[in-house]
This record gives structure tokens, sequence and C-alpha cells, in this order.
């Protein structure tokens, strides 16, 4: 069992003592967040010790800033500058003194140190006794969460209570210490999953006439402006605070066993971008933070316990029969929750607000493998994160035509603005199936929530969009019988880039045409008048209908007869297969030790690809067809990419292959906690994470929507008793328990309702 | 006609006064060189005048400064280092002051400007009369060459007749002024082909114990060293000249009509890589100054005027019936013989030693484009440059390993010192033509020369290691019934990149392995004791030689049965056709204009590639085949890269379509003096002006190498009447003058030998 995950507990993440070699993961999985801030799980005094520090990071969802990207030789339409998400103040950062020993690790005695990853209420606990080195002890406990129901808010609560009488114990509130902040990449990497960020990206001017301590913050170069504040509050008010150096700092006299308590609320403001707004905003950040400090830590913590249960009670699942993977499970849970832009303006990053990999950028992890989760379980979350795609759609306009295809969009591959941030075009811009992925998402939210007015409007206007692309970057290619191609794209797997007909991408863009066809026809049916407004105003012709129709009949999709295998790509066949076997395992994962142009030359695969297709369109294929292209591809799968797993073990269920599902499973649902991608230090695998809630959905809960109707093909890995989960489907809620031998669907909510169970109808109500 | 060409000469160009828009391009044309080191045809006086400066640069051969190529985002394998030839002090600056006025073209008046370039003498002659501010006035004569008897040394000599008497003459002869040096790119620029130098990339010292001025040189990162040094002679010895802040000056009462001469020296000594070697390098040069200042100006003009005839005597082709040809023609057979490295450690940039585009470094176009020129002219240069790739062997085969290929090597796409340094790998290490082009190159200087010794030692080597490489590279692929192939490849054509079995990639490895097997076989027939000692030491397997047969046996070369076309690769034919004709002309060179997914994305060629393969093994396709691959992919070929239009003219004359080859003639050989790139100023097209002599000798000669036996198939455009030219093959000298009617050969020199004439073989004695 791993050392996290505790017998007592199947909502606890526990950590005794603390281990130097754990510490950056450890960062990573303790950390908070709300989707509009997180701050890494670090130890409120990290930076005074070497040993126990890493990154401190608090990182605000899409606050970021810019520079130029570096060419070595440079070519038209590179993406022009990096987007990167910059760790702000910290503002958990705490100094704690006695005696005038500064505590941290190193110094004095710490016993019993303990820290509690609360998934159930979203609460981290730390807790431990210090003995300084004059022999004078304290015993420490410190809980911080992150708020719900105020987005700007951490609330920290100390608790200090001294063994000795008469010391002088001095406790240290930083607000912005304004000195060099540590990050992640203290280290030199090439890895090219990160981005070195070693210089403070902001500058911070400290606000005076505020009641409360406020920072205004305004990035290097982007002109994106923050406000920080900071309200803490003593128990023994008769102790008066000082203000030095940008800290509040506290001096007491200790009374033996008499616990001195202090409350703080740090604030972090949403984003603007004209400083000229600083004052109002900064008045507004005081306003909430003087709120919540009325309501007093407690009440704070009340609240927010409330709000975790409300999640809880609709995104849970329960499995009996494994309380480590129930844990594991849960925490995957509570941090897609955490992950996740709530304001329709900001997505989820690739590693959530847990950690700088990636550079907090959006990818297609977010449609394809984070929003699921959402849809079944928050489905205002998942407009939320659509709507985003909304706003970044005249972008995607502009980078279709940088492309010199003149209609439609093209999304970024990897953004936060909305342009396109991959200095590495081959792995970047070339997969296009980004757009599909992306109508993909939009249709099934239209689908399973019902909401016809975004469909209508945003919905209608990136399928329209993202169809036209595709319309423009191929062709009826005559010398395959006027088949409609996409050349030179790159699918899921990075480890073949470049190439014409990846199945995955031509399946998408099939899909993305078909979508954008009803979409349309539902408006002009309906004769929708937003929906027709939207057409007008983006110049729809209906010989595009046309085109779109015969594009998705004509499809061009690869398939070998001979060996009766679907082709990853038209030359996908004619490479070798890598020997994976026989390759020295330091040399994972590939992408770090060969150059492209090796990996490109072989059949090796970093992730699933034609495996996704066929997973996502399950029902278009035969059960013998899917088998087969499984056992292939799985054979060359090197799963480097932590999105790679949870399909093979989804695919696995659809094929009855429960041991190979469940072991697919148990890395996915533990990748994190185990550090399976070695780079958990990081930052989390949000798309791991919601392909973990994917397996138990889509993969044990065998759940399909195929027209119009969910569909359940349960089936359970051996030492399991019993899966319970709800899903929302177009206002209703659904309970689905699974028992070993017959599965319960319960309408808790809404309108009766058919579902499918394998091939039988059933109605719930 | 030509501004820079008159008709009173068939050897000279003349610029007659200065024009601002024309000083860059002629900075380029009148530059000189000798292989060691080249000078622009910058003004003496440029760097003070804006408008007529741009870049001094002086080159030295492979004299190259080094710093980290910057990525957007890693990956393995990728090159690690630029590779910059650096311009070094520029030793023919010179100030003249006249009454405390300093020449220079905006102060005063000058009159008669006039620049020539005399390419039967290497000589570049400027003369000027100058009236300054008080109304005095001066003639003024300067001569510069850059010797090839002393190929460390610039000749220049400086004549100045005042029309007045007792004017205050001044004359500053500068060895390095020691400021910031002007350079190409004082603009800011994106353009790949150039890139951006800023900095002086040296450090200099004077060294103080010798007779003459010297300069110890020293790159910033690459611990490259070089001596530089200069001697200055005045007519008027009486008067006494001053040294200051490394300048040599003297102060002249003038004397009307009465001319004072300045003889200058310049050297620059070869590289060294050792700091201690400096004083043994200073003393030497200084040896080799003193010797030539002994020798005086015009005795040294003398031996070089001798030794550009001898070059004349082998290499000129006189064309009658176009006298602007004629000078364009000679312009180009001049630059190429200015270009290339003599030591066999170094060799010939893209740029000659004209200008700082593509960094100094080589190409395939050495290989293929520029070394023709010389295997049949001046033999001893083409083992030099063959030799300077046995030099970097080592490093093509730690190439290799790179690329996980484990025998053989891998020669570097663009490079100075052996590794690779292009930072764009599909469009640089993916050109894995090159070790093809090299084998190739190999092969044809053994067959021209009969030089069996470099045959069986270093030209073994090189035919084994890179046939080994393709043999790692590719496979046999199943799907194809057994076919080597070679997937992943970019061939010639740059607007295709990464892309399965480029048929010229295929065609270059297909007699790679081919030169290599026969070879080895000649060895092993023969017992030859040096190249069986090769074998040895490179551990050759005869298991090695049956598999390269294998593989040049079953090479897949595309052919479309239906269209009846070669195929450029594997997917070429199943892209759409760019419409050349409708892409606005502001948009090209595409490469600018369009995103490389763009590009790739079409049948669109930069430049000859199928095209390429089928003039280079003409005899192995009908002529039918070559006429309708030519027509086809004419259709599209932008020739955006200057390495094409040569190909496309002499394949022409292969088929007969003189009008055609004729304008693609006039293309080629006056595309540096029409600037028909637009980017002459960055340095000459030295492959290109290679494409001039092979389109004469090949093209309209019709020259090809059959079975040992030279074959001619001349065919003249319709205007000249006359063409003669002369080759070396196997110690002979032939002389082939190609009339309306009939061509005369004529063996100037060596043994009888059968060429054929057609059909008919010739017995020449």
């Amino acid at each position: 069992m791993n050392s996290l995950i505790s017998k007592d507990s199947k909502w606890v993440l526990t950590e005794k003592g603390t281990d130097p070699e754990m510490i950056r993961q450890n960062e990573t999985l303790f950390a908070l967040s709300n989707g509009h801030f997180g701050t890494r799980g670090s130890l409120e005094e990290a930076e005074r010790t070497r040993e126990y520090s890493h990154s401190e990071a608090t990182l605000v969802n899409a606050y970021y800033d810019s520079e130029p990207i570096e060419y070595g030789e440079w070519a038209y339409g590179y993406a022009e500058k990096h987007q990167t998400v910059i760790p702000v103040p910290n503002g958990k950062k705490l100094a704690i003194k006695l005696d005038n020993d500064l505590f941290d690790l190193e110094t004095g005695k710490t016993t019993d140190h303990k820290r509690q990853l609360d998934l159930k209420k979203g609460l981290l606990t730390r807790s431990f006794t210090w003995e300084n080195t004059k022999g004078h002890k304290l015993d420490v406990i410190i809980e911080r969460f992150v708020s719900y129901d105020y987005p700007e808010l951490l609330a920290q609560n100390i608790k200090i209570t001294p063994y000795d009488e008469g010391c002088d114990l001095q406790i240290v509130a930083t607000l912005d210490d304004l000195k060099e902040m540590g990050s992640l990449s203290e280290e030199e990497s090439n890895d090219p999953r990160i981005k070195a960020q070693k210089e403070r990206r902001f500058k911070s001017e400290r606000l005076e006439d505020f009641e409360n301590q406020l920072l205004h913050i305004e990035t290097n170069s982007t002109d994106l402006h923050m406000i920080m504040g900071e309200k803490n509050e003593l128990s023994d008010s008769s102790v008066q605070s000082r203000f030095e150096n940008g800290a509040e700092s506290w001096e007491i006299d200790t009374v033996k066993g008499e616990t001195v308590t202090l409350e703080r609320i740090v604030g972090y403001s949403n984003i603007f971008k004209d400083a000229s707004y600083k004052e109002e905003k900064a008045q507004k950040l005081s306003t909430i933070i003087n709120e919540a400090s009325a309501i007093g830590f407690e009440g704070l913590k009340e609240k927010h316990v409330d709000h975790m249960e409300e999640f809880w009670e609709t995104s849970d699942i329960e499995i009996e029969g494994d309380d480590e993977l129930q844990v594991g499970l849960r925490f995957n849970l509570f941090h897609l929750y955490q992950a996740a832009g709530r304001d329709g303006k900001r997505n989820m990053s690739a590693k959530g607000l847990t950690g700088e990999g990636y550079e907090g950028h959006y990818f297609w992890d977010t449609e394809m493998y984070m929003l699921p989760f959402f849809l079944y379980t928050q489905p205002k979350i998942a407009k939320h994160l659509l709507n985003y795609r909304y706003t970044i759609l005249h972008e995607a306009r502009n980078r279709a035509r940088e492309m010199a295809v003149d209609k439609g969009a093209l999304f970024a591959w990897r953004t936060i603005n909305g342009k396109e941030a991959s200095p590495y075009y081959p792995a970047g811009t070339a997969q296009i199936h980004i757009n599909g992925d992306i109508a993909h998402a939009v249709h099934s939210y239209v689908k399973v929530t019902g909401d016809r007015r975004f469909g209508m409007h945003e919905g209608l206007e990136i399928l329209v969009e993202t169809a036209r692309f595709y319309a423009g970057w191929g062709h009826f290619d005559e010398k395959r019988n006027g088949a409609f191609v996409l050349n030179d794209v790159t699918g899921p797997d990075e480890y073949t880039a470049i190439v014409n007909n990846n199945y995955y991408t031509n399946l998408m863009a099939k899909h993305n045409f078909k979508y954008a066809a009803q979409m349309v026809e539902a408006v002009l049916e309906a004769q929708d008048e937003t929906g027709l407004d939207v057409l007008k105003r983006i110049g729809f012709d209906k010989t595009e209908l046309e085109n779109w129709k015969k594009a998705a009949d004509r499809m061009f999709l690869p398939y070998d007869e001979e060996q009766r295998l679907t082709m990853q790509d038209d030359s996908f066949f004619h490479k070798e297969v890598w020997d994976i076997e026989n390759t020295p395992k330091d040399k994972f994962p590939l992408l770090l030790h060969y150059h492209p142009l090796t990996i490109y030359r072989y059949q090796v695969n970093k992730q699933a690809d034609t495996v996704l297709a066929e997973f996502l369109f399950s029902d278009e294929f035969s059960q013998e067809q899917k088998a087969r292209d499984y056992d292939y591809y799985e054979s060359f799968t090197t799963h480097d990419s932590s999105l790679s797993r949870s399909v093979f073990g989804m695919m696995a269920s659809d094929l009855g292959e429960m041991d190979k599902a469940y072991s697919y499973f148990m890395d996915t649902a533990l990748m994190d906690i185990t550090d399976m991608q070695s780079n958990t230090k990081d930052g989390v695998h949000a798309a791991n994470m919601g392909g973990t809630w994917m397996s138990m959905v889509y993969g044990f809960g065998g759940m399909r929507l195929l027209n119009d109707t969910l569909q359940f093909r349960p089936r359970l890995p051996k030492d399991w008793t019993r899966v319970t989960f709800k899903v929302q489907f177009r206002h209703r809620l659904i309970k689905v328990a699974i028992g070993k031998e017959d599965t319960e669907y319960t309408l808790l909510k809404g309108e009766p309702l058919v579902i499918r169970h394998f091939d039988e109808e059933k109605h719930l109500d």
C-alpha cells in the first residue's frame, strides 16, 4: 500500500515525517486550488531550508507572462511567444521564532511531523512538535484551504501551544518578501515538458491607502494585473502587531499550555488588464477579505466543508473491495475538481494549478480527458470550459489564416490566450485533431445537457468554424477515388509526426463535419433566430453543408485489408516495429533519448492513437476489429504519455479483458500518488485524472451515449464487490450501483428516462 | 545589358559612379578571395558613410565562433551549437585626409568614381577624383588583389596625385581599429538563411616584438587562433610614418602632380588551435610579409596575373555570339575558383568567402554543384575538397550513433567542424541524401582522375561508411515485397519534408551501395594493402557486401504507373498542386510567407529534386520518361533555391529543348550579377556558379562519363556560333570546340584516348 494511504480512512492522505526525496512530489500532491488560483503543498517555511525546499509556487489560472520564443532557425507562422503562468507571491509563507531560533526542519528538533490532506473536506492539516536549540518546545497545528465560496481566498489557521513559560515567541506572516522566488526550475533542464523560469516575472508595489495589506502585481510584459491582499488576526488581541518589510509580526510572551491562534486570510483578486483599475480592484478584494475575516476561519471552513460535501454528493465514486484504490480514486476526482476554471474565460491546464509543468497551458487534454467528468457530474463547469474555447475563437480564426486556410478556425495546440504557444510544430500545430476534439466535446455537451441555447450559439459557431478548417486543409484526392484526405498532420501519438491520413484525426474530422452539418440543419429546420444570426454573421453558405457531408461520407480511413488492421496513418505499416523489449529501461521516455527522426521511423506509440479513436466511437467498430487493433497497437505502446493508460484500460473493459482493465486502471488511478511518470513534482497529470473517472464510468460502467440514450455495459474486476457512481443527464441525476451480479439504476432527480443495460431497455422513474 | 558589363571587354566588370542601392550587392560581386580568406568589395572608407556602408567583412575560411543554438523546445539529438564564420579585422581599411577633410563619398565632391573587377587578372581597381570642401583635389587609384601565390596575403596599392601644391595630405592605414565591426546583419532579419551577427566574436591583442605590425586574434569560444599582420611602404621614403592606435599614418606636404604611392601587404595567417604557437605563427607570417614586401606590389601583381592566366588556360569557357553572357560566365568561374579551400582541411562554403550568408557553412552544394568544375579543370582542388570530408568522417560516425544507427557515418547537413549545425532537422539532418551526394562525388573523382590511391584509402572509407548508414537507416519492407525503403527523410526539395522514399535519396543510396560494393570488391580483387587495412580497421564484414547489393537491387523507387510519372516520394501525388500562377509575386520565396505545413501539404518544389536524380543518372531513364517528368515537375517548381535553374537548364539540353535550356542558362549565368534571388548582398550563390559551368559542359556540351568513357552530345542555343572549353580527364587535357555544325575535340596533353561524340567513337591522339 502506498505510504500516503492508510487503512484508517478512505478519504485522507497522510504524510508522516518528512522525506527530502518526497518533498517535491508531495508539494504537488498536497496542492490546493479552486480553478482561480492554486498553491503548492510546500511547507510554510520552505524557502529557508534547502533540503525541504523545492517550489512554493502559487499560481493564478491564466496569469501569465510572455517572452519571444527563440528559434535556431525561424520559419513563417511559427508561434511567436511563450505564454508562461508565473508564480506569484506565496501568501502562505510563515516564520515562527522562539528565543530567536527561527523554526525550520533543520534547526532544533522536530517530532511527530504529520500532514494530512482530507479529500472529503478539502483541507490540508500539518502538525508537529518543535524543540528549539535551547530545549524549549512548541506544538504547532496549521490548517489551510483554498476556498470555493470565496474563489479569491486562501485561509490559514495556525495554532501554537508552548510547553514553556515566558519564552519569546515571534510569528511573522509575510505577504511578499520581494525576493526572488523559488521555482520548479532551479536545476537546468532540457526536458521539453518544462519551461525554465529563473526570474521573477512580475513587478509589485504595496498599496498603502487600504485597511488591509495589499499588493498590486503586474506582469513584466503581458500587462496583466492582480491585487494580492492579506488580513491576519491573532487570538490574543492584546498583542499588537508590527508591520515591517511587507510582513506583519507578533511578539508573544509564552504561557505554558496556552494556545495562540493566528488566522490568516490571503486573497488573490481576479486578473485585470488595465492598471487604472487597480484602486477599484484593491477595494473590492479588501472588502471580500473583510467579509471573510468577519466570518472567521472556523466559519469559513464550515462553509468550505459544506461545499465539498455537495461536490462529493454528486461526484463521488465508491469502490467496495479495494480501499487503497478508493482513496487514490478520490484523490483524482478531488484534483480534477480543483483544477477547472469556472468563469468561462479560463480553462484547465495540463497540470491544473499544482505546478509549473507545461507552463500552465491548456491542451486537448481538457476536452478529451477532463471534460467528461465535468459533463456528467458538474455540467456548469463543463459549460465554462467550453465557453473558454468560444472566447478564443477569433484567435483560432487568425491562426487558420496564418496556416493559409481561408475559412474556419484552427485552435492552438497549447495556449492560454488563444494564440499558438507550441514552439515545435510537428507536435504542435500539426495536431489539427484538436479542432475535432473540441467539436466532439461541444457535441457531447449539447447531447448530455440538452443545452440547446449553447448549441445554437457558441456551439454552432465552434462546430462550423472547426469543420470549415478541415474542409480547407484537406481535399478530395483523385488518386484515392476522390476520398477526402488530410495530409501532413500529427495524431495524438507524438512518436509519429507529419503523416498523411492519421486515422484518429480523420475520424474526428469526419464527425466534426457531421456535428456541424447536424447543428446547422437543426438551426435551419427550427429557423432558430440566434442560430440564423450566427450563420449570417460568419457568412455561412449552403454549399458548405453539402461539402461537409460529402467530405464526411468520403473520409479516407486507412485500413490494411491483408492484416485486417486499422492503420494509424497511410505509411505506418511501412515502418519497422520498435523493439521495446530490448530497449534499456533507462531509455524511457524515448523522447528524452532518441532523435525525433529515430522515433518517427518506427512503429512505436507514445500513447493511444488509433485505439483512442476506436474507444471514442466504439459502436462503429466490431469487437473483433477492436480486439485485433488493440493487440497490435498495445504491443509497441510505451505509455510515455500519461494520456495513454486510461484509454487502454477502458478499451480492455470494452473487450471484456477485465484483468488487463484492472491493471491499467491501477496504474491510472495511482499514477501521481506513485509518481509513475517520474515527474509528478512538476504537477499532477490532470488528463490522467480525468482518465481515472472515465475508466470507472466508461470503462467498468461501460457507459456510452448512443442515439441520445445512455447505455451501460457494466463489468467489474474480480476483487471488487461494488462500484457506485452518479451521473447527471439532461437535468436528471442517476445513481448507478454495480454489483457482482446485478446493477441498480436509481433516478435521484428529474423526469423519467429510458436507459439501456446491455441490450435491455430500462425505464427509470 | 547589365550595367556592370560593357561592350569593351569580355573580361571586366565595371561600376561607374556609386549607387547606394547597389552598394551591398557590389560588395559581394567585387569580393576577392583565394580559398583561405576573402574580403568583400567594400570601399576602403566604407565604415564612415552610412549610405555607402554595408559590410566590410573579411572572412577566413573555417574561422568560426560558436554559441549554443536556442530552441523553443529541445529534443534529443538536436544540433547543439551554431558554427559561425566571423568577420575578422578588415585589413584594407584606409583613411585619406586632405586639409583635415576626411575623404568619403559624402564629403566634398567625388567625380569619375569607377571600379573595375578584371577577371582575367584577378584585380580590383578603383579610381576617382576627390575635391574636398576647400576646393583642393586629388586623383586616387587603388588596386587590390588577394594572392594565390601567397595565400595569406592581400596586396593593396594606393596612388594619390594631388592637384594642389602644399596641402596637408594624410594617409592612415588601419590594421584593426578595435571597434565593433559593421556586419551583414545591422538590420533585424528573420530570414532563416542569415544568422545575425551583431557583436565582435573575437578578442585581439597587438604583438609588440615584431618588425611588422601584428595582431593575435582569438575567437570568443572556439579557441581558434590567427595572426593578422601588415606592412606598408610609402614611395616617398623621406616621410616618416607614425604608429598610433593600431594604425600607421603619413603626413605629406603635397606637390602638385606628384604621385604618392602606398603599398600595403596585409596578411592573415593560417588558423591554429593553441595560443602557445602564437609567437611562432607570428614570426612565420612576418617572414612571408617581408618576402612579399621585398618583391613589391608590382612584382606580386605580376606573379598573380601569371597565376590567373594559368587558371584561365585550363578553365575558361569561350562563347562566341553573346558577349554579355561571356563576361557573366567568366565571372562565375572566377568566383568558383576563388572560393575553394585548398588545404584538404577546409571546404567551400555556400557563399564562398564573399559574405556571411549561411554562416560560412559547407553543404552538399560542394559535391553536387561546385565539385564537377574542379574535377574537370582543377582536379587537385577537387581532391582537397573531398579530403575535407575525410577529415570530418569521425564526426559523421558520431552523428550516426546519435541518430541510433549503429554502423556507418552520417555527414552533417551543414557544418564547418563536422558536427551538425542545422537547427531545423526537417530541412537539415533529415536530408540524409548528403551521404549519397558525397559518395557520388568520391566515385566521380576516382573515375575522372584515375586516382586509385585515394579511392582505395579515403574514398573507400567514405564509401563504406556512407553505405553502412543507409543500410542501418532503411529496411526491407515486407509490405512492399521486400523492397528496400528509406523512411522519414527529406530530399533536395525543401518544400517537401519528412517523407518516405524520396526518389532522389533512394537513387543516391542505391548508387552509394553500388559504389561501396565496387570499391570493396576492387580492393579484395587486387588484395590492395591499404584498402585491406582500411577494411580491417573499420571492421568490414563480407555479409555487408551482400546486404548492400541486395539493398541496391531491391531499392524502392516510387513510380506512378497510371500517369507514367516518376514520383518524388511515396505520398507526393496524394497532395494538391500549388497554384503558382495565382500566388502573388510578393509571396515568393514561399518559405518566407507560408508555414512549413502549408508548403509541405502541396505539390510544389523549391528546386529540382526528381529532375536532379534523372539528370545525374540520365542514362538510366528513357528520353520519354525524362520529358514527362520534366514537364510535370517544372510546372510547380518555384526555383526559390538557387540550386534549381541550372539543373532544369541542363535537363532541357538533354531533352533537346534548346530555347528553354538557353533561357535557364541566362538566369543561371547572370543570377548574381542581376541579383535574381534578391540576396546577392549576403554573398554569391556558389552552387549556382558551379551550375553555370555544368550547364555549359554537361548541358550544352552534353558531356557524361559513361562506362569510363567521356561522351559528348553537344547542342548549342541558336544565337551562339561557337563554344570552347577544356576538360582534364585521367591526366589528359582535352579541348572541345563546339560549332554550329561540328565539334572539334583536341587532345592537348596526355595519352591517346577514345571518346564518344553522340553514338560515334572518336580516337583522340
